[in-house]
């Protein structure tokens, strides 16, 4: 059997240059590359698959809750945007501008033509044009809450891009939603990140840390950003969703007003959050090893695959296909999550050894392989990807047919904990800032709690050690002494930060 | 029982102004609307689950013909995509041209900045940004076929604009492959229209006529134009998908080569194929009536509406919801081409009749109304859309929940009848100019076939009288006289050509 190649797939290791084997994870799996348009990406088909699972089990927890999708257009104008004075000022500096409509040839070279009165900006997220809509459709409280996201792409124009962290156009859900009352409002955005938590955790295997984001953090135009933060295997913090409330920050500058029940004209309370194609990097980072990318069984295009081993001009090839195919039939009708699954059977040409590595580069979660042997004695063999690719295990077909999707579960549940303890272990609390300071200086990476106050928004110890407020995790304040003094400013602390370097 | 209102609900009717009777009909059944940005439409939640319905609907088809789902940037480089020669011309005169990343602020108004060294293009379609990425992707005979659809959003910077059918930006499936062979993409190029054929005809229970385009129709840069073809009730036809064999241009154009078997470099063979959210308007326009939009049963984003009786101050009112609520999981339970029926129980504070006429006019193909009586009686009464609203069933609700998904099949294949048969009464054989002529001076709509050449081709007739060439239906050429000429060159005939106006 071919399990004995070189002894890892990725060159450089994770311990060697973590930024080039996450280029190189992205590569060898085949999920996406850069394109000739800059800054941007090209989502291959593995890569795509990923994120119509992230979609589709989405989709279905903001259906669940009460949320519908719509589309809104990609282009706005520049006066809209302009509308609320934060906003445009967090997004100015990067968009794609929209001048001219046509192409004219000029000396056998195309140069834009019939410029616009107003020039339009790709949206980089749609809070304005949403806004503007909504104005329209909000009249009475009748009208509310009214509960929307949408799928779209949206762009950001990025000067340092890498493959799903940080792209000129990127892929994600934005959900807009307006209230008759801030508490709703509020209630909505918590409702939301709760739903991200549960999302990342349950269904990317990815420990997270929800919070809430220090005031120069916060989305431009928001009164309060609650966030995950998840930790990624090089000891660097990602935040992986958002969710906002806007106050009447957006209502006002929009004009979302509504009658309430005493007939009484208001303006409306609005919330908006979203998570992006960055989720993959995020699973990159925090379960892939030095064979490859490894993806939690509950998001991978396919769950297993089935390679035949066929040698040329064996007799019984056939009846191995046929074994095979039946298989894969017997295993598509078994339930994973409520989903029959998803099983693809490899009988291309290509060698079994660079087949099996392939796949195991690619991240699925269970292999097969099928060769005369196991035919006629109906026995299986199969390889867990998240363990070592020599860990062989053998049963017989109808013992692994009772097991595999316990063994999808097990291996779910065992990625989260690996994580979980990653975290945990990365984690620490100091109480001043010359501790974290020697940590920093020795190397010292992941989380760290600091007291703080907000008067510390600014300090230079953070660009000195190219660090960033995460968050203030939710229940951080209840694990704040009563005398402890913030370690930037020494003024009484009101809450404790998370701090780390960051994606 | 509140089921006998004003005669029609839309206003003005079909017969009385088309076109307005087509937007009113968006706008009652709350599908979509113009937003502010120039050309550019909101798609509203009803709206868009008739689309996400589509887009589910044909990826299971395009899965199960071999086709990936993948991601391809939305920017262009302008010199990348001028670099097929008919390519651009056919889209230089409308698009939407980036050339600044960036806003700054001059006296008090906001003004692009930082201008790009070369503009990029929103896409109006992806060949170039694919054909560039596939150069790169396809090196040897093994690479192929590369079968890769993209769900996207595009841009052409249309003049007159009309929601779902032509708007500057919209929404579409955009299929992009390569092949060894000249045959294998010719193959591919007719499988997928139809693919489309069947999908309008079974999912949209829309008739529609596959042929080719004549050569001053076609795509630009394709060698071959497929088309589905559909007639809409006033009479015009409606290009609702198309399928282009693409030969070596792109190849050529982007440099797809590959080496064949015997190790010789070769230009590949490309095709491209695309339905867009205009398939909603033709939906529209082939069902809908003078009460409102008419959805066929398999596209509809709620199968069945329950709407409870529950009068104020009235006892009975938590036993008929709780029946209610019992029978929407009974019709849940319950499968509708392999998928569990999608049922919505209607219990918002709205007035009986308003609430009837709601669901009536955004087309609900099955509508029940359940009172304190029903409850008693184990009864129920329903109406179905398709037939006067006056028009009510009755039947024990065991017998209703052994029948419901028959009523749905029955709707779909009635709808599609009613248009097969309108699509043939209002086809014609002509085979002089002269007939034409008469039958369009006398208001004459509808599909007319004529015998036709090459030479044809820009003949003052269709200007004049505002048609245009659809297609040479797939059999013309069989049923071809041999002796037929031109009906507007006198010379010898090669195919009947199918004319009409047009959407």
């Amino acid at each position: 059997m071919p399990s004995q190649p070189q002894r890892h797939a990725i060159s450089p290791r994770r311990g060697e240059d973590f930024a080039a084997w996450y280029q190189q994870v992205i590569k060898s799996a085949d999920l996406a590359e850069h394109a000739l348009s800059r800054g941007c990406m090209v989502i291959k088909p593995w890569g795509y698959g990923v994120w119509q699972q992230v979609q589709r089990q989405l989709d279905e927890r903001f259906e669940a809750t009460g949320h519908e999708n719509a589309y809104f257009p990609l282009l706005i104008p520049l006066s809209l945007l302009a509308k609320e004075a934060s906003h445009i000022e967090g997004f100015a500096k990067e968009c794609a501008v929209v001048t001219h409509s046509r192409l004219v040839s000029e000396q056998n070279t195309l140069k834009p033509s019939s410029p616009l009165e107003e020039p339009y900006i790709i949206r980089p997220t749609s809070e304005a044009i949403i806004g503007e809509t909504y104005a329209r459709w909000v009249q009475s409280y009748r009208d509310l809450p009214l509960l929307i996201n949408q799928w779209a792409n949206v762009v950001r124009w990025e000067m340092r891009t890498r493959l799903f962290l940080r792209t000129s156009e990127f892929l994600w859900q934005e959900g807009h939603t307006v209230h008759a009352t801030a508490q709703e409002a509020q209630e909505e955005t918590l409702t939301l990140i709760n739903l991200y938590k549960e999302f990342a955790q349950q269904h990317l295997a990815m420990p997270v840390i929800v919070g809430t984001k220090t005031p120069d953090e916060r989305f431009p135009g928001a009164e309060e950003t609650y966030t995950i933060e998840a930790l990624m295997q090089d000891g660097k913090a990602l935040q992986a969703g958002t969710s906002h409330f806007l106050g009447q920050n957006f209502s006002r500058a929009y004009q979302i007003r509504f009658q309430n029940r005493e007939g009484v004209e208001e303006y409306a309370w609005t919330t908006s959050w979203g998570v992006s194609t960055r989720l993959i990097g995020a699973v990159i980072m925090t379960h892939s090893d030095d064979d490859g990318l490894i993806l939690p069984p509950r998001i991978a295009p396919k769950h297993i695959v089935i390679q035949p081993i066929l040698k040329q001009n064996q007799t019984g090839a056939e009846q191995t296909l046929a074994y095979v195919h039946k298989l894969a039939e017997d295993l598509k009708a078994l339930s994973f999550h409520g989903e029959p699954l998803r099983v693809v059977v490899d009988d291309s040409e290509q060698r079994p050894g660079e087949k099996n590595w392939k796949h195991i580069k690619r991240g699925v979660p269970l292999r097969l392989q099928v060769g005369p042997k196991e035919v006629e004695q109906d026995q299986l063999s199969w390889w867990l990807r998240h363990e070592a690719p020599t860990e062989k295990h053998q049963a017989s077909r109808q013992h692994f047919l009772s097991r595999v999707t316990e063994l999808l579960t097990e291996m779910q549940q065992s990625l989260f904990s690996r994580a979980q303890q990653r975290l945990n272990a990365h984690t620490h609390n100091f109480c001043r800032l010359d501790e974290y300071r020697d940590f920093l200086a020795k190397g010292g990476m992941g989380l760290v709690r600091l007291p703080w106050c907000p008067h510390a928004v600014g300090h230079s110890f953070c660009k000195e050690w190219s660090i960033t407020p995460r968050c203030i995790p939710l229940h951080s304040r209840g694990s704040l002494e009563d005398q402890s003094t913030c370690a930037f400013t020494g003024r009484q602390a009101t809450a404790n930060v998370l701090f780390a370097k960051a994606y």
